[in-house]
């Protein structure tokens, strides 16, 4: 049996049973003889309890995959086929500042293209690059892929600042609206493609196929009827909607745009919830607690279903799939974040897209999408921008441009108040965040 | 002496003698023989007081110019050589609802680019469509400046639905800017060149020189020690930039960049107007009834120097000096709304943009911009797909795209929000607006 | 059962034999309903011939497919599915001056991008658009498979020129290359997909994959060994590519590419054949005649193997491929000529070009391929160019443009021999050429 | 006085007084102080004879503009203001192998886009990168002015593979058309502009313009009845256009054209040359030798009018003319080789093109072109796509890399005559290539 090597980094995340689920359905296509799961001795208590499982999880399932434990980083990439990174750099601990921070000053943190998606971007890219480095040098021919957020930015920095082609940025947002897609049309999700156009956490379902053919008019009218449904995810309250404005804009915006499209009403439920002290940091904090709660029971040995209920549910299902595309050269379209090459017209053929492509065991090949309508290349274009500016923010240590790219973050109000906020985060985040400090 | 000859719809303007100054100025370089100011039926009482005080300024100057009022707008464009449109479709009035309107819902009317500047081009496009269906007509040859804003949506609707290409928008916010930055560094406005790019009223100063020579680093530096100078314009009141904010953009911003980067403070200001009766439109009513006032008096007989305190101030000057250069073919550098023709690679070819230009007899030749830094990409992009969609649903009537493209606007913080506004100033300017009303 | 009716312009041709086969092959995929094959009246004794040997071929299958023959494109076109084009206006003989002609000036004839190709173009591109016209009538969701030459200006003429969408144009170079890939390798055909840069006739192999790990390297290497093999068709000579060469590229050229890297020795193999009466239409006719003969035969049930020594051999089954693909969502990667759409990034996006798509119910959605290297972008920029002025001056009648357009072929050392050559051929073609004799 | 130095590298070159000329003209408003003429210990008998010529010519204008010789590069760049490079390396003995080895396999040899220009290339840019660094050492702020041949691609080079941006490249061609269309249409030359589309040697005129208004009907016109006078130069016999060609095209060539639309009359001149002993170089050489004779008489202290008789006459005056325009900020619109910046929008961003710039103290700023007419874009891409090969064979020394190139060239009609060239050509240089001897 040949050697098929993963290796986890960020392997105590309470995600990873997931991940251990998603590799054993898929064995009889991707016969893993090997996982690493690696975590920094910070995390040594965590990984313990997720790697306890994860050999139950295994050895329920009888199968022959060696699971290995690692706080050395290096010694685990030695020879890897595929690396997953789902670390969370200062754990949730710095989540809950990079959202409670900016409440505090009147402004959504937004873990992804916001302020505390900034900082999560500025503790996380540094550390990246050292991973690609390590890669480059021990397993060159690995495949990273890579679901630490913000997932559009890391895969962006990647691309920009190395020279290491092979890394794939993923996110369930696709795979959710997809699947949201195929109930609402009571069809059979394995039929449905979509035609995917934008950034990590900022794409619109431009078409969408059902066996092939355009149910994009079908698709509109549904969510018209029922707005809410397609939109809907586990980690916020979806807003609603109107029919006028669905029709107006002709195409199916993503969950995470209720902030933009709806920035006061969501403004107004996260400051409630930051006086009451459940920002979704501490919610999933306590989620986590509870999680690891249930891992801890050695009677457990299958992946719990209350983990389905977090906001990255299927993030490492999509990752155990992507993989085993790559491996078996499905040719069948995933919905990932690559160099975009042209395949958006008016964004830099260099920057980091999310779109619809061919997954080979070459890579992705991103299917054609040509220029942006209007209707959708002004948010687009913003947001990739900002993620340019913050990629080379967290790489240089430039505190004027984080100031500045922040100001210029549609759910920033105020220059002024962008200030306040970018030197508030640093200071609390300080130990995180040397190229700032030199 | 040949015919030279040239139209201004919209004759009746308060603006209209700093028009005939600028043309008395240079007579000698640009010998007029006909002015044309023409208006509509309702402004006749504006109409004959402004062509009074304009017969007699030519008369005080002592120069050959015929000046014809009329109601006739095809009489008086037969054979024109430049005609120059600055008429505000529903007057003041319907301004004062562009603002008022939005402020009663939380947010701000801006008559440029925001809720206001949409309702205007509503009312503005159909009617300027006519105009250029009738210089084809009857004046096929002639330029046709534009002042009347939202000048860049303007520009954009003429050059993408009609195949007229004779058309320029005109702007007085970038020689604002090259006045303040020749004032700011002490050297004469003559040897200041600048480089523009954005859209109207949506433009950055991405460099700026001295006899050729770059004094960026200087422009900037200045901007930091004294944060509003450059910036400032007389229709609003200046925020502070921060020393942070300038050095992470690197560029200087123009007056209107006030409205995106300081959203919150800039609402607080007109929230506070709007209880006093006095946005923008009700004080600029004012003045205007003032000027008229003064205008009556038969013994002026040159332009006030009141006009100047007007934000549009130096717009007819700036015309006259365009109309200047292209007549005598001057290949100076002027900063004007042309199609883009890949001046700046990411925004589309066919586009209007705001940038230098060689004018030459030929028209605006547009100096290469490249592509856009992210620094001002996301910002630029944003407003030039608010701008496409506002002229496409001009044209075709789209209510539902119009709310849309409100939503997606950055001054509005709701799609909810969007959505009232917009029903209600369709209902507000229902005589202006058939397009909608089929 | 549903009907499913594919109509057959051409249906005359020798080569409906294999499109019958392919038909039948894939009956169970694709269950066929109704093939009409129509032809002009001119061409009567032909469609005879083939229609009954068509008859028998599905009699033989024993399957429920009705062949219709007609002489009324209109009738035949209601309500069809699929529309395929393989007609030759001017027949044979209008192909042999289209090589005789140029010859006896001393050019390369080429009836795909040369002299020859540009007059096949003249006759076919009215033609087409008159059957696009047709088709947006009587059967507007139909799609357009074309597989008349030169097929790369009749797809850029219909995408150009109409607003028709459903157009694919198709070519048997690539299923060719594809073909000799896999020998060369000695692997299963269907284990091996392509990347393709380029225009009809002109592409070149920018990677191959075998189960989608990338070969080029093997690839090029067997080519060294073996320079004419993957290169090798039924209708020319292969030149022989030295290892330099072949290294200097880096990529694999395609078999038409021997006009254009071996001119010279091109020329005078084709100035032999013209002296003995041998140039390549009038051995088809030859080939054809006897094609006709065999066709004649009652006892003939089944395509007769002597068809696969044509040049166009594979063309029919790569059609019948191509429509199977599409009516079953096979999302399959094939190589077709479509709306270039920004795949490739220097080459108009409303411009066709030949790569690979994924091949689905709602058309062939191309893969990105970036900005072309510079080893290939002048080749197919060039070729590019050439099939813009033919098809502007096929639809205008322009022979100034034509002129100046053979001036800028390759193939043609003279602006002057350009003249005299597309003079004698717009005399020799006149009947056919209707829009140059206004 | 302030210092202003200028620093000729190959100032032995007999176009040597022209510039001296030129410097003398241009006094008053270019106060040069030191005129450095540098070349290498094998030119130092020419360079002492146009030494003491310049010397001479300075003496009779009686300015105080110190000339130096110098065989030490570096002593000489330190502080200069402007570099000027116009060294031959091999001298013309390498020029006639350049033409007379290509003729020999029956090819053109074209010393600047074809087997001639390829070679002169590889000689030059090496030479050229080395100079790049020693002005980015010695005299950073200093402005390269390149008038070597190939003069596109050794722009190209110092543009794609340094990182110093203060490079132009300069042609005599453009002001030559310029020249000849004030001649043809009888109007003073400075109110022509011109607008140029190419890369140089290969460039069309667009538009131009007398005063600003656009006569380029009437240039066609004009070249259509004599078809010769606008496109002749000194160094070759024009071919004549036929009135459809010109009609057919819409825009002017370049006098380079030639080889291009006339390759089989061209070569049949030159394989006469050949034969007769007098290719072009030869009879440079001649003429060089007879203006060195001149150049010694110590009566002679101004350019000798045998001097215009060159091809390359006017160069020296062009480049004068655009050091004044940079060091005076004049604004006025000259024709050169930079960076395209997306001012062609089909060629790569990174290259470099020939066309109208406004010329600044801050270097030319390029006017935007848009896309390329088909007319024109394939012959363009193809020289681009050539000089791109040539430049990246230059510097890695690709020897495959250089027969392909040669392969791909217009000028040249097979690879196997191709692949001979090189090799014999590589073999004769060798002295001078030692980046393809490793």
């Amino acid at each position: 049996m040949d050697k098929l090597k993963v290796v986890t980094i960020g392997g105590g995340s309470s995600y990873t049973p997931e991940l251990i689920e998603g590799f054993i359905k898929r064995y009889e296509e991707f016969p893993l003889t090997e996982l690493w799961l690696v975590d920094i001795e910070k995390g040594r208590e965590k990984l313990e309890i997720v790697g306890a499982l994860a050999k139950r999880m295994v050895e329920e399932a009888n199968l022959p995959i060696k699971v290995v434990l690692s706080y050395d980083r290096r010694e685990a990439l030695v020879d890897a086929d595929y690396v997953t990174t789902q670390m969370r750099i200062g754990l949730l601990e710095a989540r809950i500042k990079d959202e409670r921070i900016p409440l505090k000053h009147g402004i959504i943190g937004q873990e992804t293209n916001g302020a505390g998606g900034m900082f999560k971007a500025f503790r996380t890219i540094p550390v990246i690059l050292d991973i690609v480095k390590d890669i480059q040098e021990l397993c060159p021919n690995a495949w990273l892929i890579n679901f630490t957020n913000p997932a559009g930015m890391v895969t962006e920095a990647v691309l920009r600042y190395t020279n290491f082609k092979r890394v794939i940025g993923l996110c369930n947002v696709p795979f959710g609206l997809k699947h949201n897609i195929a109930t609402q049309l009571d069809v059979d999700m394995n039929d449905v493609t979509l035609e995917i156009s934008g950034v990590n956490h900022h794409i619109y379902v431009t078409n969408a196929y059902v066996k092939g053919e355009s149910v994009l008019d079908k698709v509109i009218e549904k969510q018209i009827e029922s707005s809410e449904e397609a939109l809907q995810m586990n980690n916020f309250t979806a807003q609603s909607y109107s029919p006028s404005f669905i029709k107006g804009l002709g195409y199916l915006p993503c969950p995470y745009h209720n902030y933009y499209y709806f920035t006061k009403e969501q403004l107004e439920t996260e400051l409630e919830e930051y006086k009451e002290g459940r920002v979704r940091g501490e919610v999933v904090k306590k989620l986590e607690d509870e999680l690891f709660e249930l891992y801890k029971d050695l009677e457990l040995r299958v992946k719990p279903p209350q983990l389905e209920k977090r906001g990255g549910a299927h993030y490492s299902d999509a990752a155990c799939s992507l993989i085993n595309s790559i491996h078996n050269n499905k040719q069948d379209i995933q919905y990932v974040n690559v160099r975009n090459n042209g395949a958006i017209s008016n964004i830099s053929s260099d920057s980091a897209v999310e779109i619809a492509c061919v997954i080979t065991k070459d890579g992705p090949k991103p299917i054609t999408v040509g220029e942006l309508d209007p209707r959708i290349n002004g948010s687009i274009q913003n947001i990739k921008s900002f993620e340019r500016m913050v990629c080379e923010a967290a790489i240089t240590g430039n505190r004027e441009l984080a100031i500045y790219a922040l100001s210029a973050n549609p759910l920033c109000p105020s220059a002024t108040i962008a200030e306040v906020v970018v030197d508030e985060l640093l200071e609390a985040h300080k130990e995180y965040l040397p190229q700032f400090n030199k």
